[in-house]
């Protein structure tokens, strides 16, 4: 039987088009056939390496007041709920480790998009604990252990691992996909493009087989 | 008669992007009962005021490298050529000035589009004034007066003034979108976004002189 293409979707908590890619990945893929791989990582080291010390989008203030604009509109199109989070951003750490600690558990994706919607739909702060243990509990996790496994020296170490391989990849922002070919995609504008490529790709994989 | 809705679709002669916009536009447009005004303008004005002295994709390398093999793969995908113009960015001055001296002219909108394509299309070089003559010939312009046209002073000042008012609208990229109400739609990701805007707009509109 032929494996499903797998893409690995790369984001940052705090990253504001990472909200409707996260809403929209898991049914576009199921329904493609395509499994998505969620790897949180940390936007600010590689914005740091860029020149900046926080969101391009508070930097350059034109291109910022079109992004909450923008924003808005795509998630009344998608009709999920739009609250823009203050202050912007928000410091993501937390969620991105409690994330990998969650790697594998059944709940794990479902919190990682409840994050998303607390930020960029109800306008929680995610940075706080209150509110990560309130979305572990929603999510069905159990939350005390979870918190304390995201607090610990091998979880930090698999984060700053993880941002360092998206700099690698040549990941300069969020959401990104990337194929198993290497192919990255940039944006929630290019998830389909992501998906009609792994797909493309595992076909030619399987002519391949089928050939040799 | 209702009238059709118009879009105006601002761009810089240098911007990757807009090469796919202009030439998806037209047609788009006009499938929809849409018009496209095309307005010209100058990128390097408004990038300077966000402190950049060259294109943002030669700035930021991951950015830039990424944007190449994403517009390679949007022209592949649309079946219009592609071949990197070297040096980039083009000086888009003189195409520019061109373009707002044949504003009116039944070939203007085919001179911009022929313009991207033969700089992104066939990497030709559009601040050489052989070339632009050569475009404005294949367009059936009488290229001499034009060209003699976009040097003059009364030019000169259109370009600026347009640029200044791309400013004040809030653009800071190109392609940009933007519809009669002052909508702003950024990126040809968004031409059918603005589209479908614009028409939504012009109903509510006709709606409105209906009810009243």
């Amino acid at each position: 039987m032929a494996t499903a293409p797998i893409i690995d979707f790369w984001f940052d908590f705090g990253s504001t088009y990472s909200y409707p890619a996260c809403m929209r990945a898991q049914g576009l893929a199921s329904s493609n056939g395509v499994v998505i791989r969620y790897r949180p990582f940390l936007l600010g080291p590689i914005f740091k390496a860029q020149g900046w010390d926080t969101s391009p989008f508070n930097i350059y203030e034109s291109k910022g007041r079109y992004m909450w604009r923008d924003l808005e509109r795509l998630c009344a199109d998608l009709s999920i709920p739009f609250k823009k989070p203050v202050p912007f951003p928000q410091n993501s750490l937390l969620a991105a480790r409690v994330a990998l600690a969650g790697e594998g558990e059944a709940w794990r994706d479902k919190f990682c998009c409840a994050v998303f919607h607390a930020q960029f739909g109800e306008s929680r702060s995610i940075d706080d604990p209150t509110v990560i243990r309130e979305i572990l509990q929603d999510v069905g996790a159990p939350a005390r252990s979870f918190l304390e496994l995201a607090q610990s020296d091998p979880i930090k170490l698999q984060l700053r691992t993880q941002t360092e391989e998206a700099g690698r990849l040549g990941i300069f922002g969020a959401p990104s996909f990337l194929t198993e070919d290497g192919e990255l995609f940039w944006g929630n504008d290019r998830l389909e493009a992501a998906i009609s490529w792994a797909k493309r790709l595992a076909e030619q994989n399987a002519g391949g087989r089928i050939m040799s």
